[in-house]
């Protein structure tokens, strides 16, 4: 059998598969055993033929005219990635935004676990947020090694967001979710995601503008 | 003049234009009159070539060897994205991530108002939150019309979004920012914005579990 190369896997199609892994999920809990690619694609909110594309490119074709079984699909989908693990999250930055995604339901069921929290402020260090202890970020690396983090989450201001990325990439995080308007430089061998509040807010506007 | 058709941008530029809205800004803040294309595209975190491309279909085009002027960039962009107006939200969901997002300073500087707040929940309906009162959802399109809401943020769990977000558009929101991990359905005329923050971590954990 031939094994997909899952690292050649376009980002496109990654960013793709949870919303396929949620839609299966909630069809295994009804109880559903296979799905057809129209159902598949409706619920996840694409075409079904880029849907049949991305799940060709994990390797799974499904059955012409019946659909894809959906164990098997869960679980291929969750090989590439990683559903059902645990993934330590380091969270630097526990201002509303950082409290919010500690308190986040859907992520802890998704397998992502409050491994530590850090903030400069004086009047949170040594509280508790989700019961996980805000340390200060001179303990950042002993948080990360304690808690064997491998996401570091940034929700601190602009101004502080790069040296925030230079200390978790010191400490050995690859992997970074970064919140703050203030684009990273990372090494090659670092994966940053951004995700801009203000910026899909702003884009909003732009089609209350134009579209008047 | 010609003046460009905005109407016709690509969104991957609009998407871009806040960010470089943002290094205008802070040039501005320090007395910097005139940028160069790749001192902006730099602190943008894009490269300049592209940058240039983005401008140039704004109709922005400086001036070779010198660079662009930052207050002219600064009126062009915000024409297209609507800086320095004020952009009333309704946020549905006052959970902790409603909450954080009430709580924005970044939103609020860029001029996005607290227009109303809509949860479903009995102990917090009647409560404030940064001072706005927090309302039951049958008062929905009450509140839109009160607060001249014209975007709507869906902060609910999954399983409500679908039906917030019918009664946003009842209401006459036409632009809405979803951070449920649920597809919306909606009218042609309406413009949906997605966060999902599961998807974004899932993602990390790809590069983690391909990279390792």
């Amino acid at each position: 059998m031939s094994q997909p190369n899952a690292t050649v896997l376009p980002a496109a199609t990654v960013s793709r598969l949870p919303g396929y892994l949620r839609v299966l999920h909630e069809a295994e809990d009804s109880g559903v055993e296979v799905i057809s690619s129209v159902a598949l694609a409706t619920r996840a909110g694409v075409h079904p033929a880029l849907l049949r594309r991305d799940l060709s490119q994990l390797g799974s074709y499904g059955t012409r005219g019946v659909g894809y079984d959906v164990d098997t699909l869960i679980r291929e989908i969750g090989r590439v990635v990683g559903d059902r693990l645990t993934w330590p999250v380091v969270i630097v930055g526990v201002g509303h935004l950082g409290q919010a995604l500690a308190h986040h339901e859907v992520l802890r069921e998704r397998g992502f676990e409050l491994a530590g929290l850090v903030d400069s402020s004086p009047e949170l260090i040594g509280s508790t947020v989700a019961g996980v202890p805000i340390r200060p970020p001179d303990e950042l690396a002993a948080v990360v090694a304690r808690g064997r983090a491998v996401i570091g989450v940034i929700t601190t201001p602009a101004g502080q967001a790069q040296g925030v990325a230079d200390a978790l990439v010191d400490a050995g995080i690859r992997r970074i979710l970064n919140f703050a308007a203030q684009p990273l430089e990372v090494p090659a061998t670092v994966t940053v995601r951004g995700v801009d509040l203000t910026g899909e807010m702003q884009v909003l506007v732009y089609h209350e503008i134009h579209e008047g």
